[in-house]
């Protein structure tokens, strides 16, 4: 058995002197505020033991990461149904690009760019009001992570919302091609609502465990999804989750993952380990600079490639 | 261990019934002569034991799969530097498009779209002459396959020259932005030539056997790459070895593959196997009707889809 | 002198067994209920006399013909400034296209698609309510039309309020890049009910006549614009004035010209006349059918196309 | 009667302090040579007399202008199905954009950007050796100039040929749709030599006199076209003359014209006159920069706007 503790550690000792490095997401002014200089990292294993290093215990906004449990909603909701309204291949383009969408008649690539997650939002909602829709996902989120106390942060929710004027043209875009059914505004409040929600790295290393694990949460005994549904929710990861920059990331780091502006991202080591970091600056292709360059030492160490021992 | 024989007779009785699905490619003339209704499969573990079912022995045009044993020469020739003239991100569009490549100035997106490969047989041919750089792949195949006996087929190898107006477009697009270095009626000699490899699915699995064993062929005892680079080129695979097609193929099936327009897929399982299937009828992506649906159900009866036990 | 009167009787001869040729736009649903057999024809000389025919005193939504006024209204109060917010150049897309906005970085190609005339909506409410800006715009073309009883009809600003995603896409599309000022429901209700001036085929070719007249309209004796001003809007009509059938409706008729939706084109023959055609049905790229085939037709027999005697 | 050598002095007495504006076209060698120091006008009136000032008499490289004249033989030959070839729009992009044609299956927006010109060598040839098409051409061009001492500079065209990897991409690529009929090689020796035309302001604005006198040309007694054609050839010469620049040459200047990237300008005032400039330093855009100054001049002075006295 691998010493996780000793290589986060170490993972940890080298980032310390990069702290600072990338660029914070400003076009959040919420998000502006934090102090770029965080780095944290929590890996659960599917044995069932946490290991943290640095800023782990730090709530942050997960954004875009939150878009893995929408999906997993929505597929509980609408099974391979979701597939008709939105497509699984990488997007070739920025994580808010509308291009695609007019050549593809309101059809978002993949449920990972907004386009996409815009759309789940709305299957998620069928028969809810938002509100209901919001407090179903943080149950959820709660739920899959074991811990009642994860929060949405409705100052970001109410920042990404006064600002949000790409996702509202992507949202009035797919509505005119009937790609939504409820109203905009009802859609965006829960769009933004789950990309507020705030956890620590340690509380999101926790809540992705039933995908390293056949859909099955060692910790609470909850099976969330079937083996199989975990298995495509890490494909889609992989292919999709790191927007333009998900080709490098499989080529460096070689496990599937997801990313957020906040700085987050989660990544699942089937079979060995659920993984989440966390530090504020961003590369340029809006991805956590130092969580990108963490996770590739990481699956250097561990071994945890999917794509070779 | 499991019985792998049984596996894909199983999987062979199940494509029996469904020989000539899809749609045999027919812009390249000699291509459009096969006859449809063949299927083969080989799996080679990492042990050395090759199992084969149906038409497993026919030798049949590799075309785009080549894209792999081009890219792994390149990459022993230039390292790294292979990346500041080809990216490493899906490209969200069919293989021979050219709108990437005039937005981003002549790079292409990845290794194993056309214009990407063609890139790569420039790099390939550095100090040869087309010839030679076509000798040195061939003996490169057969070096990897561990068989002398493997071909170049020339007619298919001018049947593509004669038709390959869109692959002679790309090449003069990338010179005009000085991404080729030698003349485009060489490069693409070269690239012709690679396209026309004639093997079966027999030695197409041992072919590609070093990319699951760390790097090195356990049969030829061959180290051909380091265990790093072979996970990365496993990583290639899986997030560009299906054109636009590449995100379903991980959401199905879960293996790092490569697909050409002849039919045939190569699929590596790391740690496990290689595989190769061939059936000439391709989906409306360009890919094996039959190729991907085998795949799908070896990696379900196996369980060898990296994404989950 | 030319006999204006037989000519457009003749025109109109020639059009009514054709009425109901074309499509009527059914995606603004008042404007679906219009009865598709109808045309008109009015034409205003620069000596200050009309002549119509047909259907020419029937009221009809002139959409995107109005896109002309607010331009005019827009370089009065902001002058040359305006081409810092829209350009000039044709689109070579269609009317509601996203795409080119996201390449050029909101800037819109030119004031006569709609992302281009939502900026312009933008620069005439500089300092005003919305209700003020639509009630200047109301009174402006009265004033240029010599006519109080012109209306908007606000069943159809509402009916392309309640569909118009479209537009509130390009619209927040623009403001996430900064280039519109004011509030999106603002703007856009400003722009939905000038798509909704009403007005019949005599109106409008009395409204045009400024400029055909240098900028001054004969029959009020206002000034409306300096002369070069005229000559300006003109060549914006002749170049973009049709969305992509530009091209086309300056190779077959040769004037500049401005369409709508409604199935409404104000065409100018400059030191001649104002002509006003409308009929419902229109053609593949928008543009009234049977409106762009009339004007060809007077074009022809008063040899007033600019391009030649 | 306006003093037309008065008017062309006193632009080039305001062109002189300017020479050397703009960029002198470098990406084929031979153009890169020209002093960019050179200005020239001439002004041929449909009375039959012509004006010069400046470098009029100075031969230069007439390029993408002696689109002009091939699309006048290809209509000659063709007739209106030329336009089952290529499009009468403007292009929205620039000259040499591959991205358009991709979309619209191998045809190109219109006979004066490179895809479009190329078709129409392509149309030209039929029936034709290379070298009897360039003949064809060049006894067109002397035809219409009434001055058989007009040659074509071979360095130009081969220097073009040598670099011309962007023409090449764009002839593959529409013969890959089956838009070229003709070897590639074959079209673009056609396509490169018109380019290298060689022609004097002075004989230029002879050349086009037949555009502006309704297809006949005064000096000569020649009728090249019809009146009808005529028309349609300056129409095309406005809305898609100055690729991505014929908005703002509309705008500002009023006038049918088509530009090459030698510094040329050919200019139409039907019923007036016909307009030669040239200028080798271009604007971003590619049009001749102290060219465009001086018929915005020209065209205020002399009131020669189409869009308005």
């Amino acid at each position: 058995m691998q010493d996780i503790q000793l290589i986060i550690n170490r993972i940890h000792d080298a980032m310390v002197p990069r702290l600072g490095e990338g660029k914070v997401a400003d076009y959040i002014p919420e998000l502006a505020k934090i102090d770029p200089k965080q780095f944290g990292i929590a890996v659960t294993t599917v044995e069932g033991e946490t290991f943290v290093a640095g800023d782990a215990l730090v709530p942050f906004s997960i954004q875009s990461i939150s878009k893995v449990f929408m999906l997993t909603l929505a597929l509980g909701k609408a099974g391979e149904t979701v597939w008709n309204r939105v497509g699984r291949e990488p997007s070739g383009s920025a994580f808010n690009s509308i291009v695609q969408l007019e050549r593809e008649s309101g059809i978002p690539r993949n449920p990972f760019v907004n386009a996409g997650a815009i759309v789940v939002s709305d299957i998620v909602m069928a028969g809810h009001q938002p509100r209901e829709a919001i407090g179903e996902l943080l149950r959820f989120v709660q739920y899959v992570a074991d811990d009642d106390s994860i929060i949405i942060d409705n100052a970001v929710a109410k920042s990404e919302n006064a600002t949000g004027y790409r996702n509202y043209a992507l949202a009035n875009f797919m509505r005119s091609f009937g790609n939504l059914h409820h109203p905009v505004e009802h859609v965006l409040g829960v769009y933004f609502h789950q990309c507020a929600l705030a956890m620590t790295c340690s509380q999101l290393s926790r809540a992705g465990l039933f995908l390293a694990n056949q859909g099955r949460n060692p910790l609470s005994g909850h099976t969330v999804v079937s083996a199989r549904r975990a298995k495509r929710i890490n494909a889609l990861m992989l292919t999709c989750g790191h927007y333009d920059g998900s080709g490098d990331f499989a080529y460096h780091v070689g496990l599937p993952g997801k990313s957020g502006v906040g700085g987050g991202i989660l990544a699942i080591a089937p079979g060995k380990a659920s993984i989440a970091v966390w530090s504020p600056g961003l590369n340029k292709v809006g991805n956590s600079a130092l969580g990108s360059a963490a996770l590739e030492m990481l699956a250097n160490e561990t071994g945890w490639s999917v794509f070779g021992a």
